[in-house]
């Protein structure tokens, strides 16, 4: 069989012909029972393939396998999942879906100024539809990407994406696929591209019907979420088909411009060819096919740059990964606690050197890890994304306080232009544009009791620390995830307006300062004082000079701008007439030459 | 602290003065107890090691650890166990060992014969003094390089070596580290290199007090034997320098030529620099300080070439490997059984493949693995070590028959020539040249009684679909052991003679043909007939060509020797006077043009 033959799930040809593809290697029959009356065998092929190449079922469908006459089981491959994840599977057409914007031209990933953003708690609604909402305040923000959590069918209405147990189906209660798909084909008229977070590194624990199948997982390997999946071990040409086959209908069938794949130091693969590089060659193949240009972006804290290098040069060619360790820099230096993952920064220091070298820890000892870690790392700067707080920094605090209730306005500002003048790719999270006051909690909508139990019981053991705040929030509890989201309505305050408007000036000088969104980590200096906690970063490109002063101490500090320091082009102060040589406490200045 | 400061147990310098390197991140106090008497407190250091510089220790001197004041232990890095495993470490100075052949010049790899052997059972003394009689018959056989199975101290004096548990002592029964020098000095003086096999991948049951020192394991990975040695979870550096320094040890301290490292595909690290690559570059600088040569031979399973690529081309820097698919393809051709890791292997056709591609599986659908597995590599053929049978394979049959039980003698000559006129580096299993008839069993002489019992549970386990060849031998009764030691005497019989000078030809044959020693894979060409059973491997450089004519089946068979296939350089058949174009039954003929 070949690699087209392969997409797992019910498809359908241009003719409306339906092709059912399911790897059942452990069943003796194999059927789709449809819409809970006919029975269609399904043909054994080769390697545990069972196969139907059929007119008898319709987009919208619904169905299940019957595996031995009796396992009644929804498709693991299933596009929809209207009922649920214990439900029917419902076949789909992506094919017939009627694109309206035909001439977009992918965002170059050097521009991607990106905003991460959870579907169900960024509207009201909720939804794609909300979403789409929204576009015009984000055009106007000045962000050219958008990056949607984990929409693979969740136990539910309300989870962060993570528990997705249909990684080919989109979440019902989201809108599904085609609701995706408007909302892609919105995105790409408002001139934004998206991204779509997908996890590749487990399966969640509810509705996951997978061992019911074949050898999706491996003992061989432990992770955080229990077993791995199933990359190197027996069985695993098949698991590996069904990943790389996702990460094609993203592309292929919805326009989505780039993955961000979750967390991919817990993929373990000792194989010669590394999933993620089998990944990489398929959509290179996609890529020469239709012409049309994807990115595949990592979430990964190994600093090892075989991961992000090319393939020529015997990496893996992701195109670029997330570094928390600027985040982390960042937050101490900010004044941020410093227990947990954070106990390894040191504040100033180490944000210049990410500033400098990405990698804060790249072949040294790491007192956490307790071990030597990382390599060091001469890729440009757009293979790198920071953010000044993301989903996880927000949420994974047991009352979900984002940074604008942590930290002063000024040194929110401070805070987001130090992301915004790094030599990396700037990432926001959702609402901090305006300084949005709500949290960002942790919830789910579990259906099994016992896990209900066991995710409230384990949320407690990780806050008990933390008991003298209070209680950590109840995640099943509808309340928890309604608090979540984003208060539009608030956005109209002073103070969110003044957060709001800075924003779009950083963004706005980030894409016209050429040295600002240069890529070049070469043509960057950085000095700071520690006693001061001032910072000075340099960026050049071609004529182009620009000088950023960032002062994380309470108090005003000296600064010596040079000669060619002839513009002021930001002073996140708001105080343009005090003597040129001194910099307000917890701000930013920043000057150019004269080239803007 | 420095490497040199990092040489893990008690080593001395020049002067005499003694140094202590403990690694026990766990402990609060630590003591050396020296001669049972003496208490000589150890001073805390960085990183959770424990070091002491000392006139009071002198060579010989028996010492333990004691931790917390209470826990009395061998070194982990002991040089010498004079009691075994459980007893007191003993303080030994390899650096005082007086050599007598300092005009070694190293072997080159690509000219490497290898002969394994097993110091127990290799002569009746089953020491290294043993090995060292019969140096004279392995110079006058013709062999480059004996390969000595594991000799880190193991419990008792009964063991293939793979239940070591003392990677830095040399087990007492054999001769201890002086024995070993004694062995490898005489080894250079009659013109032989020295590979050692050690084994990094797991330590023994018996005698492991490695967890009362520090987390030496990781529950991150499985292997057969447990938890996976830790090279890349918390404490992995001080881990990583233990074994880095005992490749070093043995390099440096006794001048062993070559290391043979047991089932590397079993060390588990998904760190940037894998452990195998750092034991590299600890070796080569090891040799531009000494100017001596050094080589890194890997046991491995999975047919992945960037372990055996240069470091400069992103590989490990292992300068050669085993392949045991060579073997497979060779046992089944010659007609043995297809069970077990036999199963996925087809013959004459493989045997072809191996030739011509060394990795049989080589990115194509492994049956057994269900999987696809390996890479291609044009790797040189120095990169490769084949064989007949090993140490291995023969011991791991239940009775543990050698192939001169199991192959005619005819069969037997024709495996021996198809090993020696590959482009790979042979080797022989001690015994073999003289066709032994005694077998090699698995045996051990643990002391824990469980643990007796579960080894032998095992052991029955494992061979229960052959019970009808009658019980597995116990592999604790001394019987076991001793029915495993070659038999010299026999070597005098006419058949065992015929072998020998059999095996002596080849080898000069292997010597003297410039095509069949030439490790340019490039340079070959192999065709084969699936009905007949035949084989031609035709071997070429410069102006030397060489015919090798196999016939595996039990007919006389057809071929077609080309014009300049001038004269018979070997007929295994012994019948030189018969038609050109006829080959005997089982044999192999190999023809030269002029040029020898």
């Amino acid at each position: 069989m070949n690699k087209e033959d392969l997409i797992p799930g019910v498809s359908f040809l241009e003719d409306g012909t339906a092709c059912v593809v399911l790897w059942a290697p452990k069943a003796d029959t194999a059927a789709i029972l449809l819409n809970d009356k006919e029975q269609l065998p399904l043909n054994k092929v080769e390697k545990g393939y069972w196969t139907l190449t059929t007119d008898i079922i319709k987009p919208f469908d619904k169905y299940s396998f019957l595996l031995d006459g009796t396992k009644q089981l929804p498709d693991p491959a299933s596009r929809s999942q209207p009922d649920g994840v214990h439900g029917q599977s419902q076949a789909i057409d992506l094919k017939s879906f009627e694109w309206k914007t035909t001439e977009w031209q992918a965002t170059p990933l050097q521009d991607y100024i990106i905003y991460e953003l959870h579907t169900g708690t960024f509207t009201p609604e909720g939804t794609f539809e909300g979403i789409k909402n929204k576009l015009q305040h984000l055009k106007e923000l000045g962000v050219t990407a958008i990056e949607i959590m984990p929409v693979a069918q969740f136990p539910g209405g309300r989870n962060w994406g993570y528990d997705g147990v249909f990684p080919f189906a989109v979440q019902n209660s989201y809108g599904g696929a085609s609701g995706l798909m408007k909302l892609v084909d919105a995105c790409h008229k408002h001139g934004l591209a998206v991204i779509l977070d997908v996890v590749y590194n487990h399966v969640g624990p509810e509705g996951n019907y997978f061992n019911e199948f074949g050898s999706y997982f491996t003992d061989k390997y432990r992770t955080p979420w229990g077993n791995a999946i199933n990359f190197d071990d027996a069985g695993c040409d098949e698991v590996r088909n069904y990943f790389v086959q996702n990460v094609l209908m993203w592309f292929r069938d919805f326009k989505i411009d780039a993955l961000r794949l979750d967390a991919v130091h817990a993929i373990k693969d000792f194989g010669p060819k590394h999933i993620l590089q089998e990944m990489r060659e398929a959509v290179d193949e996609l890529m020469a096919q239709t012409g049309r240009t994807h990115y595949l972006i990592i979430e990964f804290d190994l600093n090892d740059k075989r991961f992000i290098d090319p393939i020529k040069e015997h990496g893996y060619g992701m195109d670029a990964q997330w570094i928390d360790e600027f985040h982390h820099a960042l937050r101490v230096t900010a004044g941020g606690e410093r227990n947990g993952y954070y106990s390894d920064f040191e504040g100033i220091k180490h944000l210049a050197k990410s500033y400098r070298d990405a990698y804060v820890y790249d072949g040294i000892y790491s007192e956490e890890r307790q071990k030597t870690f990382g390599t060091k790392t001469d890729n440009p700067g757009s293979q790198f994304v920071v953010f000044s707080q993301n989903h996880d920094h927000v949420g994974n605090r047991m009352l979900g306080e984002r940074s604008s209730v942590l930290f002063s306005s000024s040194m929110q500002k401070l805070m987001a232009a130090a992301v915004m003048v790094s030599p990396y790719l700037p990432m926001l999270f959702m609402g901090e544009e305006y300084s949005e006051q709500n949290p960002f909690l942790y919830f789910v909508s579990h259906g099994d009791q016992e896990l209900i139990e066991a995710v409230r019981k384990g949320r407690k053991e990780e806050f008990k620390a933390f008991h003298v705040q209070g209680e950590a929030p109840d995640p099943q509890s509808e309340s928890t995830f309604t608090k979540s989201k984003l208060n539009w309505g608030s956005m109209a305050q002073e103070q969110q307006q003044d957060m709001l408007q800075y924003y779009k000036t950083l963004i706005r000088l980030r894409k016209t300062l050429p040295a600002l969104s240069n890529p070049e980590r070469q043509k960057l200096s950085v000095t700071y004082n520690d006693t001061q906690q001032t910072l000075q970063l340099h960026r050049w490109k071609d004529g182009n000079q620009v000088y950023c002063f960032m002062n994380f101490s309470k108090q005003p500090q000296q600064i010596e701008p040079p000669a060619d320091a002839l513009k002021m082009a930001l002073n996140s102060a708001k105080n343009n007439d005090h003597p040129k040589n001194i910099i307000q406490p917890e701000s930013i200045i920043i000057y150019t030459n004269k080239y803007v």
